[in-house]
């Protein structure tokens, strides 16, 4: 059974109104074991499953004449998709209550900004109507352009969260995973923890060994005298501008650059002979994947950093705001 | 040191003629350790390298305004490819001679018919003069229309062996692995040699435990219930129609088909709930990946014996002729 709402009768009358008889699945790695079983749900069409791996509404595959419908993530407003895609959304129905009463326990806030990635975005409600009825202020920020719903983080987009930092002691994040609990924390300079329905565990976020990760890895780079520039072909992910600008800087500066791009960065293919890595694609990849890399990799505002160009202080976290068109 | 022939200067003005700025570069896996040194002989350009692996002429990557340049690889001449895409031969200058004297030793062919994956191409010529010299009579087949040069083969095409089978007593392939060879071995009904200009060694391939591998793998699926059948979105290995074919195929016969699609095939990701796959991709997945799988792999000739359509006379090596356009 699959543990998402999925209206699969109205996303097949959908279909067959946008007039396509072939189909392309596109899931994100949790939903990826359902895939026969979603396949089954639309036998009126034909269906092709994509085995591709799947990162977000940022990653998406397009053929002529079929239909791809990318299950799990929210489209992202300010990218300019072909015609012959659309989202279906996959919202969870975990509750959020243990985690909000282990928050309550652990945490003194008065204000609070709430914050979810897409398939806890619904829970917001239930979420702010519990804060409320504990006397505490409930923030939610509207984000960018890049942010389909209000509180929604992405990987990539913590504007939701900067709009409202200077209103709130403390940001609560619906989800799972520290990744984007960091980004928030950086972005929004105020404790964040993380609620998982799951284990029904609120959890504070530790950003200090996060941020001297990442003065290590500046640090590693300074002398560095061929840099790899990381380049995506992905179309939300696309900074070629960014990319060829750096390269620009680095060979200003006298150092050497090479693009490299790829589609899937898998880290173990990098054997280039460069110092060190710059990375242009999903921020997550310098931040999670770093371990993977044979070589140091940074951020754009880090290369400028270990470049001496911008001083430490001017250390943010990697954002994709807008991407080439 | 880049040990292959390519003319820069040419290949600059080539470039610059066609009037781009913007250039990627797709290497195969053995020429990707050059990748820094390519981009600097092409310096007058903004070059990025492709990350992504690249299996042949059927595997490109093009994108608006960038022209691709694709190292290693001749032109599929029956592909449609976009405009911005060319392709740069980069041809072995390593000599034949003392595996062509280790082949005089162990064979005994009175006519030889010779085969050479694209970068030993150039050598057919020096190899037809050696054995003409040694009294042996010498056959080139031309191909079909997936061919490029006279002799040459793909690891999906063995037109040039097929075209003389009935005039050889056995083949020599000029290059190195067994690949080729059994495919060669299979297509063209009679014994192969394996020349390696690099070991200088001679080796007659063993069709055999290939054959007995596939039997294994066909008895295997007979009673599979679910079948998925893996197509590629690669222009030159686009076989769609065969796959909606097959699923037809399966269903008619009360059994299950999906349609599971990829760029790159990573077997470790194909953890759906079928019993058996398909595989309608490039056909070395099928021979030589298929131990990856946790499942069985079959060929579309293959399913067609497990499921009794055809009798194990029909057995085939699984080679692409054209694409889907």
């Amino acid at each position: 059974m699959i543990p998402y709402e999925i209206d699969f009768d109205s996303l097949s009358k959908k279909i067959k109104k946008l007039g396509f008889q072939d189909i392309l699945i596109q899931l994100p790695e949790g939903m990826q074991i359902y895939a026969e079983e979603i396949a089954d749900n639309l036998e009126d069409f034909n269906v092709f499953i994509s085995a591709n791996p799947c990162y977000g509404a940022c990653d998406i595959e397009v053929y002529p004449n079929i239909l791809t419908i990318q299950f799990g993530h929210s489209k992202i407003p300010n990218i300019e998709y072909p015609e012959n895609i659309i989202f279906v959304e996959a919202f969870s129905k975990a509750s959020f209550n243990t985690a909000l009463n282990s928050f309550l326990k652990i945490a003194d806030c008065q204000n609070v900004g709430i914050l979810a990635s897409v398939q806890h975005i619904k829970a917001i409600n239930d979420v702010r109507a519990f804060l409320e009825e504990h006397n505490i202020r409930v923030f939610v920020g509207k984000g960018d352009s890049r942010i389909t719903y209000p509180g929604q983080v992405l990987g990539c987009n913590f504007s939701a969260a900067r709009e409202i930092k200077n209103n709130v002691d403390c940001f609560i994040l619906l989800g799972t995973g520290e990744f984007h609990a960091w980004g928030a924390k950086i972005v929004g300079g105020k404790d964040v923890f993380v609620l998982d329905p799951y284990t029904g565990r609120a959890k504070k976020v530790n950003g200090g060994s996060f941020l001297r990760r990442r003065y290590a890895a500046i640090a590693k780079a300074k002398d560095a005298q061929k840099f790899g520039i990381i380049v995506s072909s992905k179309i939300g992910q696309k900074r070629w501008k960014l990319a060829k600008n750096l390269k620009k800087i680095v060979e200003k500066e006298g150092r050497k650059a090479y693009l490299i791009m790829t589609d899937n960065v898998v880290p173990e293919n990098f054997y280039y002979s460069v110092d060190a890595y710059v990375n242009t694609a999903c921020p997550r990849l310098t931040y999670d994947d770093y371990s993977r890399f044979k070589k140091v990799v940074l951020s754009p505002i880090e290369l400028l950093i270990a470049l001496g160009i911008k001083d430490w202080s001017a250390f943010s976290f990697d954002e994709i705001v807008e991407v080439d068109k």
